[in-house]
């Protein structure tokens, strides 16, 4: 039996991220950045003006006064994203909208609200400090600065600064896609009908949910039933768009191991027990000419669930090119027991809260592998180590938070 | 001018969250659901073996030891899905597989590994207690209960369970279509050449990866020249699709009004200045035959940023029917000093992190509302009140994070 640290370094050797692709800033937003991204210009890229007003020469200004106004003549208006077609000499001021080039020969920029907004002349009442109101070439980003570096994960904000220096596309690690097989005779897909003895597969849409979460691209096969000749066809089929497989079920003990069944003959997938619960039962390997890894969960979903947040979403996050794989955990202090089987590892559900300024974590519900009910209830998996068999309330335990990256 | 609170219960008026919609399961990811869902049977809905194994009587097995196994005769075998053919009498057993429903007249289940794992006869070397190993039917979820309730964001784990009670599509309120069009003469395209006076339009895709972040989808158009009867002619268009819309730019005092130009003859936009810094010119209104809300931001890329986090994402996030539609605020220690204009809200962009167990908090570089630098090394946004006008070292402030829900 293999603890659960060596069946997690086991199912990450060897995974990188997935090989860079281009793609649109927009459609890069929650990916990993694979490049590092240089200013080719400075921000701003020229000297500009930070308010609608006048640009002026400050020396033209410096008796000006709300009782006696200097008068300047305007001798021009520039939009944003035009230019001035002559330069400001004394006397003289040239209207500009924010953000258009600072003209030759000016400043200063006289803010609107400083003059009485004239467009042949103008009447200013402050005197003004030279460069006041200009933003200037490379303030906020010199030229050559690498403004994002690989590795980062790519949000609205730094998206608005690859496109400021001019970014349309960018490489980063694209999101791989994960085939989710769900196996069983007795499934049927959530909303058909159920004869007697059967059961909704949730484990599919489970999944699948679960790993849309973790940033992938999840495709729903199945339910399948318990037939090798069915699951063998179908694994040939999708491994041309997988970059990961998931099944589910299909590896109940005897005469329904379907799935040991069919990848004994295939691929490298070991099957191991995992010291752990839920989720002993555990297959890993890689299958197909591009040696894609291929995970086998057992088929009670909490234990189907709880296997893919420990094993398949770090493997996820690392093809992703996250630097942080794994969920974060906190220590909190437990309120009810709870008893654990000596020698494996538990993730008991639990529902994580911050009361009186601390961490507190109380069990959710039921415990047994089959139990949704108390699934839904937790935010959080009390980790309870192999050697402890009753956890006292008012303890201190690790948790694994479900409901951050 | 207004304060950042009247500006916010303004545009707070009368948003609900969008008419719900039937979605797979899938689909609702991330969706807040729109009805209290029930379970229309019992969770489990039989009762049912929780291992793989042999349903027996109890019984027959008082005196089973390793040194004394009692045989059974194995009458028929079960996958999950079937049901038996017969029940189980005195002297017999039937073999099952895990979620196999528990056949007539057995008591228990014994697991695999207490047994010669046989098919017509089979040994059994441990006695059982009547129960053991049954899932009943209904301990983990009862008949009629509400599984999940109304307004629950949608996760993997609640998917799970909605899955099991047998719905494939749930009610939830849809994500909201948001048009976004950046205005301005002086943008082009990232990635577009520039030149000379132009600058790359960051703001189109940076309020459109915002808007995905808040789980709304983005629809970008432009950049528009500073044009009116193009900004009509594109309005007009977009409002068939538009659950909102949010413009960014030419809003410039004076001649290159183009928003206030086009939407002074149109729908109910009022133009005010809110007492923030930055984002101080906002316009809010609604548009078409279905008053569909509009956002008239200002077109510095951080005004417009900031502009959206503060005013736009809490609309954004009502209309997908969220409770709690602002992002946290905590407390934290600043670092460095802090000036902040009078009279005016500040908003300055900010690295939080968790240094020796407390939150601390770092002005993250230039505060100019075009440096896109500093904003893309920020994570969150201090709060300074309006009547303060520097705030020293070691000042514990409000952060809102930038980083979660």
């Amino acid at each position: 039996m293999r603890t659960v640290e060596e069946h997690l370094q086991s199912v990450l050797a060897g995974v990188e991220p997935l090989s860079p692709l281009d793609v649109t800033l927009v459609d890069a937003r929650g990916c990993v950045l694979a490049e590092d991204v240089t200013a080719p210009w400075p921000l701003p890229a020229f000297d500009n003006a930070q308010t609608d007003g006048y640009a002026v020469k400050a020396s033209d200004l410096l008796a000006a006064s709300d009782g006696k106004p200097v008068t300047l003549r305007v001798i021009d208006d520039v939009p944003a994203g035009y230019r001035a077609s002559v330069e400001v000499r004394e006397g003289s001021a040239i209207r500009v909208q924010t953000g258009a080039p600072l003209p030759e020969g000016a400043e200063a920029i006289v803010p609107m609200d400083w003059t009485d907004g004239g467009t042949a002349e103008v009447k200013v009442t402050r005197s003004i400090a030279r460069g006041a109101n200009v933003r200037r070439r490379g303030d906020d980003v010199p030229l050559g600065e690498v403004v994002c570096s690989r590795g980062t994960v790519l949000g609205p904000r730094e998206i608005a600064l690859l496109a400021a220096v001019g970014r349309g596309r960018v490489s980063v690690h694209p999101e791989p896609r994960v085939v989710i097989i769900s196996i069983g005779s007795e499934l049927v897909e959530p909303g058909m009908p159920l004869s007697p003895g059967l059961i909704a597969d949730s484990n599919g849409v489970t999944i699948a949910a679960a790993v849309q979460e973790a940033g992938a691209i999840a495709y729903r096969v199945g339910p399948l039933p318990d037939d090798a000749t069915t699951l063998l066809a179908t694994l040939e089929d999708q491994l041309v768009r997988a970059d990961m497989i998931v099944t589910t079920g299909g590896v109940s003990a005897g005469a329904y191991d379907t799935v040991k069944d069919v990848l004994s003959r295939l691929g490298t997938v070991e099957f191991t027990t995992v010291a752990m619960q839920p989720g002993m039962p555990q297959g890993h390997g890689t299958l197909g000419p591009d040696d894609t890894p291929i995970f086998t969960l057992p088929g009670n979903p909490v234990s189907a669930y709880v296997s893919f947040e420990v094993f398949v979403r770090p493997v996820i996050r690392r093809m992703l090119g996250h630097a942080q794989i794994y969920r974060p955990v906190v220590r909190a202090v437990l309120v009810d027991p709870l008893p654990s089987p000596a020698g494996r590892r538990q993730f008991a559900r639990g529902h994580l809260a911050v009361e009186e300024g601390r961490y507190v974590v109380r069990p959710a519900g039921g415990q047994g592998s089959h139990m949704l009910g108390s699934l839904a209830q937790a935010n959080a998996l009390v980790v309870v180590p192999e050697d402890i068999t009753e956890v006292k309330p008012g303890t201190a335990v690790a948790v694994l938070r479900l409901d951050q990256d």
